[in-house]
């Protein structure tokens, strides 16, 4: 079988409560982490309103341009909860009743004692033909409808759903990475750095200063490469660089 | 003065780190936590990568779109920080060495007792018509260009550039919240909700549920209006329905 050499993924984030600054967002981060675990590359994040227009063209911008598209938000119960509705009308089919979930939600109410109520059951509407993802930790599942999963916000629930969706999503070529913590400013390698980021040598070089005080600060120099022979021969001449010129680095 | 009712802002993250997962970004949230304090309505946060092309046409399109784009990070010395250049292109203008920039990063470097080195002079290169951004932690400046502000990415740095550029900001009318929690799950206050989500009163209500664990569970509620009355009123109405229901908040 030829393998795909790169798979794409994005993730959509909704929910006015990011956009207020109420609520950090951490789900995408989390995902972006699992994809590049299993060598998909996400290419884009957007955190937008629980605004159905803006749901819907987003929806359709983003999954039409990579392979993957996760959302996370809006499916509970609650009047803002308009993602399900939102992406069955950007796929254009309909959402109704889903039998498998009703009776699921049905019953871990019973069990839980609360009324199985009008606005629980809006969780039970999934768009037509989307494959049920399970939620084991409140039982209202999100979905993949194409190639779009729809998760739920909550890190917990997100996660688990994440977890079930892996079975569906191609794995790429594993992208190999080595971090190097250098004791410098970035003007002290920058130039080292242009010299390895060569194309031919099929690498990637990312730079990333931090700054905590006076005393701590440096850079953490990460090198990238599906080949792992081209990346550690890289990092040994970046070491070798760094010891020519009395840099210190772990 | 007829102050506009509402100013729109959008933020862009620009890094491969974020991409990867390899950096949680909290710059974001933290932009939209004091554009919210200034009654600036953040629509939208999108995170891409190092890549010019995608630069450009997301500054183009989020720019025309709003009141102000923020932008964070790829302002530093290496090769992958190829921000500014892909704003001077956005934007249709030359980027050139800024003589106050150049003069600021020279003395700075020289103090410093490090060489100023051709990798370092590219901070100093600004898109030509921009307003620099001061930068106390490590001098290398932002810069505001037409309706677009162009930060780092270090969070501390972005901090003070942000600060810095509160005076060009129009602050829009202050939306007040109120945050109730409610020991319960959503499906419990959902359909009061609704009733209290009316147009007509000017309010936006979110409700956010959390999940910790079996026995730290509950939802916030959060109230929003530019009415401080309404807003009372709708808290009021709220509350007492929660009592009604024997539901415990605080």
């Amino acid at each position: 079988m030829i393998k795909k050499e790169k798979y794409s993924a994005s993730i959509l984030v909704i929910g006015d409560e990011i956009l207020s600054g109420r609520t950090q967002d951490t789900n995408s981060n989390y995902i972006s982490k699992k994809m590049t675990e299993v060598g998909v590359n996400v290419s884009e994040i957007r955190a937008i309103p629980d605004t159905k227009e803006t749901i819907v063209s987003s929806v359709n911008e983003l999954r039409k341009r990579n392979d993957y598209l996760f959302t996370t938000g809006g499916i509970g119960p609650t009047h803002d909860d308009i993602t399900s509705e939102s992406i069955a009308e950007a796929l254009n089919v309909n959402i109704e009743v889903n039998a498998t979930a009703f009776n699921d939600l049905e019953k871990y109410y019973k069990e839980m004692g609360s009324p199985f109520n009008e606005v629980r059951q809006r969780m039970a509407r999934i768009p037509v033909g989307a494959i049920l993802i399970n939620n084991p930790v409140s039982i209202a599942p999100g979905f993949k409808l194409d190639n779009v999963f729809v998760f739920a916000g909550i890190p917990k629930i997100m996660k688990a759903m994440l977890k079930n969706s892996l079975k569906y999503i191609q794995t790429g070529c594993i992208m190999h990475s080595l971090s190097i913590k250098v004791d410098t400013v970035e003007g002290d390698i920058a130039e080292i750095l242009r010299t390895l980021d060569l194309e031919e040598n099929e690498l990637k070089i990312g730079s990333y200063p931090f700054f905590n005080s006076e005393l701590d600060f440096g850079v953490n120099v990460v090198i990238k490469s599906v080949d792992k022979e081209k990346l550690s021969k890289a990092a040994k001449d970046f070491k070798a660089f760094l010891d020519r010129n009395s840099l210190s680095f772990n």
